[in-house]
């Protein structure tokens, strides 16, 4: 089945706004063997609209358009919409109660323009758009569907995993069922990983597919599943989950699609652990990826950003004999500020960081990307030293992901 | 003049990369006063580069293309070119030379396909791409230009600023110069800026034009600029400039484009101040953008990340006492904790915050969203009580933006 997507709204083509709807429709309908043909991008334009909506009718099954449908702009997507499809606006009383209802769970007061939503070409059929007011909207002609759907990222999500996609499925897939499985490794390279998985892969099923998704620091691996109901889904995952995690015990760190620190907190939390951080060169931004997650305050204490070595001293503990004959970017020092933090802050475990992210600051012997961490734990205390490549940003996020994967040989 | 561009790469179609690219061109081309007219993106694909740059040349002056130029991909977009222009393969030994040499500076070795890079059409013009080895093609046809350019990002980018913008403003603009500033704007809202600069506004000489870009907790007014020469340009500018900081100084922060932990950084290094940080519910975020900027080691000592009440009172000396009579999230902690950074990391100021990031969490009296923050200086020690909209991630990042805004009035 081929789709294509038409994203409408003059923010995206001022660059003021980056769209992110597409990839995301794009990441749910691949698992199903579908492919997306192109992405148009245009104006809040009538001539624009038409014409876009016109010729990716002609090349493609389904056609979603993404955008154009505020009620300060409603006029012209619904009136190309009505030119195209036929039909006339009807009020929709069904759209017009849930405006009415997510407009008093947001506390505000509607107006005329509001309410002009509920107008609905009467050619459509209308689908619930749960977390906003604009209604999806789902045309058909010639065996050709066109879905019109709200523009707001998080809409957008929601409406096609919940309402469009188990329609379209139901409509055009072959077969019932489609499932996905993600893992995460670490420790192998992704053409390593390939190739000690060759034969193996080359002989999975039909209907099981890989996906490598390599990020910076590990390895995404998705196993995608089209069968022909769920039960078989189901099976067929677990067995390649089970297969993987059998053949790759040493790498696998989870079996679900969790970020490091998701699997840091997951794996705290099962050993009754809490942890500290002290961040020299990442700067606070392991603590930061870890408070990002709802309920990590059960297992992270706090942590110590020591970007001064009076801070490492003083807060930290850490020698000045250390400091001097070490430097502050050498491993002595982190299992230092490791053991430090984990005495001041009182916790179990604890993280620590030191190093050059550049641009300047690097030396012969310690280039700018060296990051020396170290991982204070009831069982003691380990550290090493990495080489990262790339500039300032990129040696940061690497050596907050570092530290934060590497944490979990320790505990 | 009128402007589309395409996107060519599989990766962008199964949502595996998000095109920015696009967005990065457009900012660039919107201030000379030329628009966008269309995206499009497609697959790696003879068929659909041929009809999409067939249909774009159709509609517009200047096409764009971006991707489809590894040397992997290299022969499709070029048989597709030559295709459509006209021409042989011939090899360049200018593009050679430069191939060879970021090869020799990224100490990788050459293969065969990499010198095929430097086989272009002899239809087109050559231009430098500095940072890579995929050269730019410019090709022109009944008035019509294409230029086709590679697509990793930051190539991208350089090329078209420094190579390909310059060039299409020779050939196509009517006037010769362009320019823009930028004004950081805070405690105003977007509606209300536009109410009190609406005469002005209105009143600007022709080629002058104001972008609001508002951001969550601040305002960026962009002035953009189009006039006969450089100095009309850079007089125009400066007088807009002025005229807004003497009309509104109590608003603008920045009368550059930076960012809030950068007017921070300048700020502290102006006043030859150092900062620290005791973050709660910001969890480190506030450390970690300011830690994102080289050189702020010079102002910025460190902080405390202080989740748990124990790290509050042991590492920042809050006394339990006031966390017993206000809780945690409140103005009295929130003060004892920066007045606790200031005294344990040696800094002249300190940012501090204690809220509720949620989901979890909230009360009746303390609902999510709800953050206290508090500013400890030489001059004493402030604070103030927020009620955040939105997610968790929002309500983070939206609390680090306020704490250091409202730092610049507190020192």
């Amino acid at each position: 089945m081929k789709l294509s997507i038409i994203v409408i709204g003059d923010e995206l083509l001022i660059g003021q706004v980056v769209d992110t709807n597409s990839g995301d429709i794009a990441r749910m309908i691949v698992p199903a063997g579908w492919s997306v043909e192109k992405v148009i991008t245009i104006h809040d334009d009538a001539d624009a609209i038409r014409s876009a909506i016109r010729s990716a009718l002609e090349s493609s099954d389904v056609v979603l358009t993404t955008g154009g449908l505020g009620p300060t702009k409603d006029d012209i997507t619904k009136a190309t919409l009505l030119d195209i499809f036929g039909g006339t606006l009807k009020r929709d009383d069904t759209v017009l109660a849930h405006i009415r209802e997510v407009f008093a769970r947001r506390g505000l007061h509607m107006n005329a323009l509001t309410e002009s939503q509920a107008m609905v070409p009467d050619s459509c059929r209308v689908i619930p758009n749960e977390l906003g007011t604009a209604p999806v909207m789902w045309f058909e002609r010639d065996g050709k569907v066109l879905v019109s759907m709200p523009g707001v990222p998080f809409e957008t999500r929601h409406a096609f995993a919940v309402e469009v996609l188990p329609r379209l499925l139901d409509r055009f897939a072959d077969r019932a069922a489609i499932g996905h499985r993600t893992l995460v490794l670490t420790g192998i390279t992704e053409s390593d990983l390939a190739e000690r998985i060759a034969d193996w892969e080359d002989g999975l099923a039909e209907g099981l597919h890989l996906a490598y998704l390599p990020q910076a620091g590990y390895i995404r691996l998705r196993i995608d599943c089209v069968a022909p109901d769920e039960g078989a889904v189901a099976l067929m995952l677990d067995q390649c989950v089970q297969w993987l995690t059998d053949n790759l015990s040493e790498h696998v760190v989870a079996t679900a699609d969790l970020t490091p620190e998701q699997i840091v907190m997951e794996r705290l939390q099962r050993a009754h652990l809490t942890l500290a951080t002290a961040e020299s060169c990442t700067g606070g931004n392991i603590a930061h990826r870890l408070t990002m997650l709802a309920g990590v305050s059960e297992v992270f204490n706090g942590g110590v950003v020591a970007y001064s070595n009076e801070v490492k001293m003083q807060v930290l503990g850490v020698s000045a004999a250390t400091l001097e004959a070490n430097g502050a970017v050498s491993e002595p020092v982190a299992r230092e500020m490791a053991e430090g933090a984990r005495r001041a802050l009182g916790a179990d475990c604890a993280i620590a960081t030191s190093g050059i992210a550049g641009p300047g600051g690097g030396t012969p012997a310690k280039p700018v990307g060296t990051v020396c961490m170290a991982f204070a734990t009831p069982r003691g205390t380990t550290s090493c030293t990495l080489h990262l490549p790339g500039n300032r940003a990129r040696v940061i996020d690497r050596a907050t992901t570092e530290a934060l994967l590497r944490l979990l040989d320790a505990i």
